[in-house]
């Protein structure tokens, strides 16, 4: 039996994944991938879960991070290197690929570098939507680089945020910021200090890029009430938040163990409770315990979101046609006979000379 | 400042690799590859090492393989289906990338169900080449799959075997191997048993598929001064050798945590003592004592083999040309203003209409 095509994986190339998400539109883009988001946290059991893999050297790092549902399975692989911005490349780049459990095939492959600040958006405020106050409208972001536009459309699109409060160590990345968000219906306050920023925000989003501890909220900046969604501390060594802010909130993490690891709870005792949020989208567990209580979102990012992401953007295919043919597997006439195909290769080579 | 192409990254497609491979030719593409394997395995303690990630399911395997020399990063993703071939697909099909460590890019990606078959064919035969007697020039090969003729090239380019005595429960296997092997300058005996088969020949290559323990070879086969090159049993519960032979014979492993759990090993306790090949390559550990030992490579495949393969055809795109461009990264204007690029792919469709 020959099947078609088995050489084939779709690939959605850089400039794909840009008309797949304008063609569905950013808003739409971002709640339907949130709907996803919070399916596949409802079922977060079912998943293959381990940290990622990553290799650490001076400069950066590589992770791999791959799970799978017993149907499919996902993996991305992801660079943080924060010097690379000053060379024009990104600080972080990404790709994934989601495959068959039951033949091993990959069935698909795609950029995730815009895929990943879309679903690191999309999660975000689908944690808001179960942990901030109902009626939050403002939100202050504190770092306005890559991640912040999209924070700020999904936090729209999920959530009804449209009052934004800005904030960066360079105003030409709040400026962009501002720019990159006119005429989507937000009211925009570019502020000079982190303090002013926080000023009044319902949600405090963290999104700063340096691989270090730093101190981008201390424990005053924040009142009684405010939902934090700290984005930026994601490795080991890299946090954002004073320690006396965690001792004041309750905490929802996606992974503890690679939470403990690369995220703010870090800071803290190995055996600090905290909530798994998919324990709050399924319904287990409480979120936000009444208006006057500080939740955080300690985002670091996990396999299963990005899995989500695939499994979305795969969705789209066949309505949109925003992808390539990789011819990327090998397919011989028979099988066994991969050998055989290599020398019918150099036979029709020397047929055309 | 922006540097040109930075969204590119060459990819080497299932066409594109059988070119590159008939176009250095298939033995002496198989030679230097192995002169590269060796290069590596010299160095060895350079690398980062890590038994691959697996994530075992009923049907089969997937599995991520990455390692790193501190300036280059590289991974494999591969699957080990047996039931495939029922379907028209391969038991394992693989794709590889290779990165710079200092910016956490992706510089290449490539097929690798033909480069896997290609280097582990390579690396065993580097590997007879330290263990097998110098003058050894008949082989048997149990088990004529995919992998089969490729083991036969290798063994022929790097040690000068010219006498194979194959078998395999399917004939129709053995008449494929024989009938791609020929004109490639070796004397075929096809046998119908894998007892045929050892009679007499100086290195035994088994290369079966099952996923399941089986005894391809019981120990009354083995005669003195055989090498082993023990290719197929390469994951938990799948191993090819009687435990007998093993305890006669000189064991060496590509990476004892890894070959502990994959390889015929898994049959011993274990602190049974192996030596690793690349103290025998690196000359720190003898390799075949006299001409009367049973050596045996247990061989389950390593990630630095793949890194090996890989950074083999990196060498050689420049002067070839078989590859595509993929557009995969993402290359703002500006390196912190992802958002706005794809606005700016919105204005210019706008442009279009």
């Amino acid at each position: 039996m020959v099947l078609p095509n088995l050489n084939i994986v779709p690939f959605i190339s850089i400039d794909n994944m840009m008309k797949l998400v304008l063609n569905v539109g950013i808003d739409r883009f971002l709640s339907e991938l949130a709907d996803m988001l919070e399916e596949d946290f409802r079922r977060w059991e079912q998943f293959d879960k381990t940290p990622r893999i990553a290799s650490h050297s001076m400069e950066g790092v590589i992770e791999l991070m791959p799970t799978s549902d017993g149907q499919l399975y996902g993996f991305k692989y992801v660079n943080g290197h924060p010097k690379n911005t000053k060379q024009g490349r990104q600080t972080v780049t990404a790709f994934g690929v989601l495959s068959d459990v039951g033949n091993g095939y990959p069935m698909l492959i795609s950029e995730m570098t815009i895929l990943t600040a879309l679903r690191t958006a999309a999660t975000s405020a689908l944690a808001a939507k179960y942990l901030a106050r109902k009626n939050a409208r403002s939100m202050a972001i504190i770092g306005n680089g890559a991640q912040s536009e999209f924070q700020a459309r999904a936090f729209k699109a999920i959530m009804g945020v449209d009052h934004l409060r800005l904030y960066d160590v360079d105003m030409e990345a709040s400026l962009k910021c501002q720019r990159n968000l006119q005429g989507s219906g937000f009211t925009i306050t570019i502020c000079e200090s982190a303090e002013e920023a926080v000023e009044g925000a319902d949600i405090i989003t963290t999104v700063t890029a340096d691989k270090q501890y730093a101190t981008i909220l201390t424990d005053n900046m924040v009142g009684p009430g405010v939902h934090i969604n700290a984005v930026g501390g994601d490795c080991p060594g890299k946090t954002e938040l004073h320690r006396d802010i965690l001792l004041r909130s309750g905490i929802f993490v996606e992974y503890p163990p690679q939470t403990r690891i690369e995220g703010e709870i870090q800071q803290l005792p190995e055996d600090y409770p905290v909530t798994e949020l998919w324990e709050v989208i399924a319904g287990s567990k409480p979120g936000r315990e009444g208006d006057g209580q500080i939740t955080l979102f300690d985002s670091v990012g996990f396999a299963i979101e990005d899995f989500s992401a695939l499994r979305y953007v795969r969705s789209k295919l066949a309505s949109t046609g925003f992808f390539d043919e990789l011819d990327l597997l090998a397919d011989p006439d028979e099988p066994k006979d991969l050998f055989g195909m290599l020398l019918r290769c150099e036979a029709k080579a020397a047929q055309v000379l």
